[in-house]
């Protein structure tokens, strides 16, 4: 087996799926864009600024030279943040020969037109046959990975060698790597959570106890499973790792910044502030944009994401909008896993 | 529309709720096992034991006979503890007429022979028609709904009216009510969470992290919907409130009792003395036993209940039943909830 691997993107979660890498043998090159990411992995073996306090394996070698990293590699994982993303995979292009196989981790929209970053890939790198591209997502804060603690993943890809290829290189001991032919519902679950986070913040932030909260992840869950089913999803992919795994971990961590804004903005700060002193990009709120914008053309409803949108975007109040969506239409309603699962006797 | 309401069971869920339908204006009789508590209730209008700084409605009336509490209604809600609920169902049984409609709110199993709680009511009432009895459940920590916290539940039931009525009698402003026409998998999921969240306190005990956690909670959720489904169940309720929602809930706060029990067995205490210290009964202990011996009686697989059933009562060390399941078989495994609902491509 072939255990040379390029990981382009050094922040956390590319340096901790390094790790992962390197601790099961594989031969890792690390894209870093910055010179002093790229020197101080190459000379202190860390990465202080994004894994503050860990030390890297020794074998990991760094370089800010994509040409560099990616020759002579068959196996790829692009890790950037999502607003760098499809600038990233340009540049990526011209050195992905085709039967390359690509599995990205980032979790997110693309900036420009909403579209799913498996979509960018596809367009940015045409050669790359859709069966050679996978995607990974989880429950998985990458402080947590690079500390060891114990993780499961999901790898999904349309083809099933495809994913366990890159569930080979990268399952262990602690870190267990299941495999899902769902791309778009993968990809979906780790860019809407984001979103719901936000919510939840809301509701921590006006101090609504953990029913609220309950309430909001399992609704938002719901919605979430809407948009992505209309999107050609399959409904229980949200019921998994990729979906309910994630939600969670987002909605109840203090490490997620999607919370944070939330809770800062149920407080009184704005929106502005709020994500001025995150320091890091807060992904939910570029989430719900564009869900608004995939609710209207897929005809969806989603009550949670369209309240939180009035209040990032249209100035209405927190509380008023956690009120609407308690007290709206307060007649016979029936649970929507429900109605798609079971039929009355009578 | 009739709005006199008994409650039997003057827990902190019985009063809770009793104290929604007496904020919609119910005109409801609460029967409480002691006269101590009734007294209080009658003259202070606060059950101190149960549910401590609480005001309740004037307009409730307590008493501990069963049938004055029961002459004259046509609607009644049962929230005794699991271990009391056969008892207590018995009791009930003479002043119970045809045609009256029952809810219960509990949640476990029976204490004898592990049954469900509404095959309980079905023996030991039997002139009540199984379509005139409903089941509430979802995140509802108590003492959140007796301080008008926002809270969203379910009601199931065969017949639809009967479930309807219900949800008339409690929804309010901040108290949200759905129905489901899914009676197995209500009451399940709210039986089988708390083994989950005995699981997660073993987690948190052993200071595994975020993504361990929301590993458990998702792979533990998987399980219980295999043997719900089994059972008869609807697999999409367990992706609702009262599966996902009840299970988040009870596994991120730190109101759980099981959770807590979890916990301090793994920082070393023996299971009597986690037990002793809890003045209540903690339900997940009796539910990993019934959902032990259902699993085996319906051939379901269930490897997160299997390792806690082997730590409560094999002896076997908490950590060491982790590892072996984040360890158990480094081969290729697809996600469950993808295997039911998507096939690979190629």
């Amino acid at each position: 087996m072939d255990r040379s691997v390029a990981v382009i993107g050094a922040g956390s979660w590319g340096t901790a799926l390094a790790m992962v890498l390197a601790d099961n043998g594989c031969k890792v090159s690390l894209w870093a864009r910055r010179q002093e990411v790229v020197d101080e992995i190459l000379s202190e073996h860390t990465n202080s600024r994004y894994l503050p306090g860990v030390k890297l394996p020794d074998s990991i070698v760094a370089s800010t030279d994509l040409e560099f990293v990616l020759e002579g590699t068959n196996q790829v994982l692009v890790v950037t943040p999502s607003l760098a993303f499809r600038e990233t995979i340009k540049q990526m292009s011209p050195f992905i020969k085709p039967g390359i196989k690509l599995l990205h981790a980032t979790k997110g929209f693309d900036s420009q037109n909403l579209e799913r970053l498996s979509q960018v890939i596809e367009q940015e790198i045409p050669q790359l046959h859709p069966f050679d591209m996978a995607v990974l997502s989880g429950p998985s804060h990458a402080e947590e990975v690079s500390r060891r603690s114990p993780t499961t993943v999901v790898v999904a890809s349309e083809k099933q060698a495809t994913a366990e290829l890159f569930q080979d290189l990268l399952m262990n001991a602690y870190f267990r790597v299941y495999t899902n032919p769902d791309v778009i519902g993968t990809e979906l679950g780790g860019a809407l959570k984001n979103i719901i986070a936000l919510g939840v913040g809301f509701s921590d932030g006006l101090e609504f106890g953990d029913n609220a909260r309950a309430a909001l992840i399992t609704r938002g869950l719901t919605e979430i499973s809407r948009l992505g089913v209309s999107m050609g999803a399959a409904q229980m992919t949200f019921a998994g790792l990729a979906g309910v795994g994630d939600l969670i971990v987002t909605c109840t961590s203090k490490h997620s910044r999607n919370w944070r804004t939330g809770f800062q903005l149920a407080q009184g700060k704005k929106l502005e502030e709020a994500l001025a002193s995150m320091n890091m990009v807060v992904e939910g709120v570029n989430a719900t944009k564009a869900a608004y914008q995939l609710a209207e053309r897929h005809q969806v409803v989603m009550p949670i994401t369209f309240a939180i949108y009035s209040v990032l975007f249209e100035g209405k109040r927190i509380r008023q909008a956690v009120e609407e969506l308690m007290g709206r239409g307060k007649t016979h309603e029936i649970e929507e896993v429900a109605r798609l699962s079971m039929k009355w006797k009578s």
